[in-house]
């Protein structure tokens, strides 16, 4: 289709991954377009993106304030902003932009703290703007197919939830990252892939937790920050759950895997199989559904791309999750105000905020020497909201 | 990077699967941009793409013979053409495009007759003019690293080749489909997918078949030509192969499948693994090799887009012919001549041509009764090669 | 359950892989217990197997003539002979055994010539003498649901067989061993697995060949006879399939692997995934059977021994067959004769002799440069049998 | 080789499939010969097992205690006694036993206390006797090849265990089992099926537990007792792990998954998938080590039984430890005593009294909420031990 929603990208320079991996979701539909960007702070650099990606030199912005002010003013002005940069920027920049009415995508972690990620889901509702989060892995339309069988009773009532994501990279790595380190956040493992565990536990089964028991490590010699979580939840349904997340697991490479154990079925994803789902009906046969050949829900049919038995993969789950975001926003432009009927299907804030909370409660949980903690915002720290 | 180079496309209109697929990969790496086309024969439906892909109603053609004139007359042409139109009509179409000096890439099989694909390839040697083919398979990663793997002596002199390309769709057909009609083909199977077993072999082995020997077979009510072919054949080297195709094969998907036995070693690809690669040492225990994870050869590690564990697919595949296709285009218009040194990863027309002897040299020896046929030009039917 | 058949043994000395486990699965129920043996030509060698399995000395003989003679003197005579020797010996040595009585379980091939194989079938019928052949996988438990499932229509008519056998073994050798010595017989790989192959599909689906195509190669420098098999048959129905044999396939351990796809389904059996079977039914996913968990035929289900996931394996299979053999042996020794109204599920005579045949007519068709050769006995060259 | 040792057993009457199982693992190999039984405490049913195994009926006994005071005064008394009746009369029959001087084979969980093994553990080590526990999973080669990979230190030092048996039978249960009985047990996942993942992770890695942390919940109607835990350990070296067992996990057979992640790499053993090992070094491509085709510690390969590709299953790894037992067995009888200086591999009481600790263990964590319970014996009630 053609494009028709211009975006604005803050981060994403030469030599970022995720910068990129975001551009060619976001325009995978051809329906958005990169039209202005504040790549890096580094202005030579942010000039070579902006060559890249053929923008206005005129919409190279120095800053992200720089950005928004100017953008904001514009007649052609972006319709949404994408934020990837480090974590600890999030909340500032997202906040500028949606103080300029520019509806916000940002990566996961949202922010460091849930407290910023109320503010802006507060924020973003009290200016009527849009706030999508890309949590990658609910892009993937088997994990859709996922959350549509358990909605439908396939598996019945979860008793039981076994969910991982290991990798492998800090056994590999030869210096610190910025992400193992403290000045910067607070969590390595629960906060980089931790936060997907949670987030596409809860997509698919809606499940809520109650308490959790987190017990995280920290292995070898360069980290200051977690590499490896061991945590048990416990549900508000009565069902439990194990998670387990670590970036010292040699062999993995971005091993997600998804369990759900009912009292009529279970089922499982992993991301490194990502075009099939394991059904297992009590009394009858495993099965092995597959994207594209075999029936699928609606709500998921309606994210595939290609025929059962050619691979979609990374990029098309990222393209999912801003074809719903743009198909939401166009529909707001188009309508002036969004009726709630038929909420499209991408992350929002608020799940981004629930990510925070549950970095925070692991922390809180493993520093108390692994205790089980109540579930809610209550003991997460006061804090003053600092001026843009 | 920015877009520099302009396509065009023939084929492709409104509901298209391939058209909409050659699209995405072509303009995956935003280097080549959709300028004009002539997307259906319906000028209503081709309105339709045009609009979708943004491209300016001038530029929309109602025939490609006015696309090639008119697109050649211009300043700004582009500088290749896509031809996605059903088999029977691409010689046709390159040939126009060729003479008009436009660069082609055509979707296989590239002719009916191997004689017009010679000529093609003739002309386009003449004119200093670029045709690509688009072999999907030979865009993966790991097939490239598979035919690193053969080049570099480390699974030992090729014994056995074992390939197969099992689908199921005839069995589900409610109706024929143009692909099953001896008005506009030969073959269906062995046209469709056999050429992709013959092609991915050739690609990753470099062996040369001498002679063959095809049981080719129609199941069904609905067929017409083959949908099921047994191939035996013989190497010039004394390597042996079997090759199976199928669109009447339950459970199957696009299950291309190659597998390579060596004097030192095994090695194996399916599509739907396509990320992985099974090799065999023989006195060492079975390697899975994972793409962006293990170590690959330059040649192969250079089509790498994301680390191992995000999968790719399908589009990638295709971008990855696209970007070679276009990085050789780009090197052309840059210096005037290419060198041939270094020549860029992509299937070409000679390759297209071979496809369609394979075609032909199973047809001939299926209908002699499944004899084996020597594996040369000689015996294609001479053909009086029709005026533009 | 308590032994009451007793056996003896012709081969099976020390260090003798095939006899060890053609004794274990013989008593694997307890109901047949090893009494008599002539184990090797080296008397020595024969007493210590003999001490290994209690045998009274008495029951130990030099020769298999001395043991047919004298153990069909005793009045505890032995119920039946196990013959496991090298394949050029079973003709003579089951003769014998057949002329003073004694029942026969021979291993396969079962002899060299089919002449020879049909003679001892005449034999065995007209003395009312059973006479088993262990075609090892057809004891598999989910090889049994196989055939039943076909039996049942599950996958409608048969279209296409893909069966194969890959092994590594003589990439390995360091030095010839029998089996591809040109002395003691005819074929290597056909002979010692390709029959596993034509034995398994005939079993499953009860397909006649009608005519096949071989092209039978010798790899390496050891070899004198075949080591890779590549085989086109035609089955009298229409269907057709693909068989592959291999010694010289790296990375293959006991490679059989059956695939069948017909009309409205698919079926999957492998022998080193020995407890499951694969299932596609048209329109419906992909089902993992297991053995054990999963509803099977009581047919297949008689077979089973443990519940599922408790892996049973190859002594299993054999004894499986050995339980149906002596299953029957009790009822006629119990009614005096057999009503054949409920045959027990082991290989016979005439199925050993069907594999003498499979061998014959690809080595034929090989040597008349890989033609197709119609499937009937009559192109046998005639055969002088020898007296014993 | 011939039977020389003779053994009796407790238990394991008419439908008893593991009495079935442990008759055939300890006769696998013809060492040991069932002579003695009370199967049952029916007589009639003890008469019928006692047919089926040839067994003479002076040495079919109505009580156990009359078994081993018999047994004991006779000349050809039995080496050893096997005992597999429910768990709560293991205590008594062993002690039983041992008093009497018989050596003892005992299924898992080996008593209901703590301090009732410990006990067992004591009179035998005063008495010379051996007492075997059959943690079944530890008898498999590939498990003892995971223990010798650990013990040469290629995965380095282990990080971190993840470990898991699912099965699904609860779900499926009409009526309640004596399992599921608070009279008969205080448990009943952790009891039956908990004790294999903590002895098959102690078995290979020698980790020992720290603290721990389980939460065990019981799910449906039926039960008493738990038939979910979710469980979390430290161990001593710094290691953590979470072990989850559960007996209401739909589509599970007998999924014991043992993994284990190290300094330098990873190794997966699940026993579904007996034969193969999984292992990751850093830095290398995944392998996939097959039983008997790819190298294996001597330690190891001494329990092969077949070469690769030939599947070995649940029977040849309780054949296994039988075959270890006796061995030791065999020494001590013929030297009078034991070295100490290579001993067999087989679980002893020391390990049973272990498994006990671990139940007791997880129970008094979850009982206290699911709280870190330090590992070791002193919480355990004190104990009068019952006179015999």
């Amino acid at each position: 289709m053609q494009s028709v929603l211009r975006f604005g990208m803050v981060g994403g320079g030469e030599g970022s991954l995720i910068g990129d991996i975001h551009a060619r979701g976001a325009m995978f539909d051809r329906r958005n377009v990169l039209t202005a960007g504040c790549f890096s702070r580094d202005p030579a650099k942010s000039a070579i993106t902006g060559e890249k990606y053929g923008i206005d030199p005129d919409r190279l912005y120095a800053t992200y304030r720089e950005m928004a002010e100017k953008e904001a003013a514009r007649e052609d002005r972006i319709h949404f902003v994408v934020i990837v940069t480090p974590n600890n920027s999030h909340y500032e920049i997202a906040k500028v932009f949606l103080l300029h009415g520019i509806h916000v995508v940002c990566d996961k972690p949202v922010t460091i703290e849930e407290s910023e990620a109320r503010e802006l889901e507060t924020l973003a509702n009290e200016r009527g703007l849009l706030f999508g989060v890309t949590y990658t892995y609910s892009g993937y339309p088997m994990v859709k197919q996922a959350r549509e069988i358990v909605k439908q009773g396939e598996i019945g009532d979860i008793i039981s939830v076994m969910a991982e994501y290991p990798q492998e990279w800090v056994l590999h790595a030869a210096a610190p990252s910025w992400r193992m380190d403290a000045r910067q956040g607070k969590s390595c493992c629960v906060a980089d892939i931790g936060v997907h565990v949670a987030h596409t536990v809860s997509y698919i089964t809606g499940l809520e937790i109650e308490t959790l028991c987190a017990d995280l490590q920290s292995h070898g010699t360069l980290m200051e920050l977690d590499n490896n979580a061991n945590i048990m939840v416990k549900y508000t349904s009565g069902a439990t759950g194990m998670y387990w997340c670590s970036q010292v697991a040699p062999g993995s490479k971005n091993g997600l895997k998804i369990r759900l154990f009912g009292t009529k079925g279970s089922l499982e994803w992993q991301h490194e199989r990502s075009e099939e789902l394991q059904l297992s009906i009590l009394g009858k046969p495993f099965q092995l559904l597959s994207r594209g050949r075999d029936p699928m829900y609606p709500a998921a049919a309606a994210f595939n791309r290609l025929p059962g038995g050619h691979p979609e993969g990374l990029y098309e789950a990222f393209a999912n999750i801003y074809a719903a975001f743009s198909g939401e926003l166009l529909k707001l432009l188009r309508d002036g105000k969004l009726t709630g009927a038929e909420p499209e299907d991408y992350p929002r804030i608020s799940e981004g905020a629930d990510g925070v909370r549950f970095i925070d409660k692991c922390l809180e949980s493993s520093e108390k020497g692994a205790v089980w903690v109540k579930y809610d915002a209550a003991s997460a720290p006061e804090r003053t909201v600092q001026p843009v």
